[in-house]
């Protein structure tokens, strides 16, 4: 391990050569890798896949009280589903809606729902240039609803106890700032969860705008992949404290937990809200997939059976984030050339080299065969100003994949390090 | 049968006596009866769900090539269930997209997508105050996503060969008028299937609006109760003759071909059409639910199997539809003061009584024990000005309920019926 910023231009030179005959190495080897792609490796989904089979022998599609979910009816979920939701959001029942297989999708047809109806005010659309605030890096797809929908992104840091509160606070003095987005555990993709400090913050703010949104998508409320995880304050019943539950919008989704393409997602919010909310999805739709819903319910059964669930899963991740980290330890700790979050859970390890190096370390890890998340996609509009933050989502591919993935990215890492400090 | 028309006052009155204590029996009975609910009876779904659990034994959820079904992507849908349906529209797979459980759901996002960023043009929230053709007697809930939406419903009416469409020409001379509403086979609540004739002055129309959208609703495809059932010609192959296809989309879903619950929605149209619409699913979420829809394919195989589907449900619905058509042609048949259109399919019959008198017909079997459809609800803004339509929905109850529900329909009709003549 040597600390780049102390050495000579000599030794950087010599280093540069060393870092260079390993990068051509590796790049000869003629790899095909890809860590883009935030999902479950199939080896996940295989396992679940064996829980799944042996619900579905002996399911009966029906209530205790004999309703039919094959058939029409219940725009919000069926009680069951309801129940569940209820304790991982740790709200009421009452509190939650229960949909059909994206969170995404409920996050969306909200937003939209605000520009044609409005949230309890005037519809968005009709106050003019509707303002959201995106803690960066994010989720990209996130700040894509928003841009598509017409919105203005309004940039804020997120810290290593979340989004900057102090940027926050000033942003939400403008009544047409209406909302703002927060992964609030292990987020995507910085693995970072949002402190105490944090979410109290978010629970006292009073927007000067009535009809704020914070969309607080909670995707990775149980993705714990070390020892306990992290805890995270509940956000809503924080904001409940200071009369500001309406502000307050939470999603999640199985879909990390059973299937992605074919879990449940589900959101909790306050009565105003979910009477609002439920208003437009009785006109939308007769109702989401009971049987699917049920179907959850009968193979999660409990809290305590998902959290088993999710040690399935870990068990699959921990040795994958294992071989990163530790590659990233060993090649690149203390040289001053990257940092990064060491996250208890989640999908995604963040790499943060030096600014305006990103782009060019994906360059040369895809000339060599591997397949980064677009340096930038992290950020509003898709332009991280400094070139800084790769995404690392290592738990597709295989264990021997990661490892050689690991140990490119470390070496282009140095590679784009040296030829920065050189042409100084 | 007496004709009432024909009838002297005295006669008359004598008449009203016999029905009103042929009324005062049924009464007495303490009927608990429900005819307003248009879904599949339980016995329809346990024929159903026998497919479902053999294909569920065996399913694995890949595709040929290998792709795994249960993780993310493929936002329109799995390539088998495109064949199926393009199959079922009789267009091109590439003119498909397939869902999630509802196609009402698929229709609501469209107009609401409309709404907030237009189909090619300007958004139409933008462009003014938006109004919206709805052939009447029709379905509620095209109605009520078109009110939600802020629309102005403007009512022509469905005659026995589709809606008016010299009312329609003249409507659609207007910008603003943006589009229609049309349930083109065994049309809820009327029955009835649009003529050729209709179809292609549908498939010619060249509306002011540009930006003109058709809602082709075809929830019966293959909804077939009596026989070879009724033929549709194909809009869209007739709208491609004119160059109008992208006025076009076509709807329809499994969900009484399957289980109303959990089944699967699909959607046809031209390619500037669907690239709209794909550009707004792309951000809305990662992709519908792939392994129901895989569920679906391997259920159904091909659009033969779907016939034989249909057929098992037919079995069910006929005598239904039979019982309240033979109890209306005993006791209402000739006596001028019913009509009724005799449906090859679907799922309703719509009795027209004199005008005045529907809800009063309602009112009575409600206090005899039987829940109809809302008189009305089949019109823009819940109003039928003539108050003469009731929609009788026959499917969910059992035979012997449906006998005793047709017998105190036929004679609430005649009831309300002498009422009406005998106070003139």
């Amino acid at each position: 391990m040597k600390d780049y910023a102390l050495l000579s231009a000599n030794e950087l030179k010599q280093e540069f050569a060393v870092v260079k005959e390993e990068y051509e190495q590796l790049k000869n080897l003629g790899l095909k890798l890809d860590m883009s792609r935030g999902k479950p490796a199939p080896e996940q989904l295989d396992a679940i896949y064996e829980f799944y089979k042996e619900t579905e022998k002996d399911i009966v599609f029906k209530a205790e009280n004999g309703t039919d979910y094959r058939n029409y009816g219940i725009f919000d979920g069926i009680d069951e589903a309801k129940e569940l939701f209820a304790e991982m959001f740790e709200v009421n029942k009452e509190n939650v809606i229960v949909g059909g297989n994206s969170s995404l999708n409920m996050m969306f047809d909200i937003l939209a729902q605000a520009m044609i109806k409005g949230m309890g005010g005037e519809p968005w659309c009709k106050q003019g240039k509707v303002k959201f605030i995106c803690p960066a890096p994010g989720y990209d797809r996130h700040f894509a609803v928003s841009q598509y929908l017409g919105f203005e992104l309004l940039q804020v840091d997120m810290t290593e106890n979340g989004p900057d509160m102090e940027a926050v606070y000033e942003l939400v003095k403008d009544p047409l700032v209406k909302g703002m987005w927060c992964v609030p555990k292990y987020s995507n993709p910085l693995g970072i969860t949002c402190s105490d400090e944090t979410v109290k913050k978010i629970a006292q703010m009073k927007p000067a705008a009535k009809d704020f949104l914070v969309m607080w998508d909670n995707a990775y409320i149980v993705h714990d992949v070390y020892g306990e995880g992290d805890k995270l304050l509940n956000l809503y019943k924080e904001a409940e404290k200071y009369g500001n539950e309406d502000n307050i919008l939470i999603f999640t989704s199985t879909s990390k937990i059973s299937f992605p393409g074919a879990g449940v997602a589900a959101m909790a919010g306050s009565k105003k809200n979910l009477d609002l909310i439920s208003e437009r999805i009785k006109f939308q739709t007769i109702g989401p997939d009971k049987m699917n819903q049920l179907r959850h319910i009968k193979m999660f059964k409990n809290m305590d059976e998902v959290k088993q669930y999710m040690k399935v899963h870990a068990e699959f991740i921990r040795p994958k984030f294992d071989v990163v980290l530790k590659e990233m330890d060993e090649k690149l700790g203390g040289n001053s050339i990257a940092s990064w979050h060491k996250p208890n859970g989640g999908y995604f390890i963040y790499l943060k080299v030096m600014d305006g190096c990103a782009k060019r370390v994906a360059e040369l890890c895809k000339e060599a065969g591997m397949v980064l998340t677009n340096a930038g996609a992290t950020h509003p509009y898709g332009i991280d100003k400094t070139d800084s933050g790769l995404r690392i989502a290592p738990t597709y591919p295989s264990l021997e994949e990661i490892k050689k993935a690991s140990a490119l990215l470390c070496t282009a890492v140095k590679y784009v390090s040296c030829e920065k400090l050189l042409s100084k």
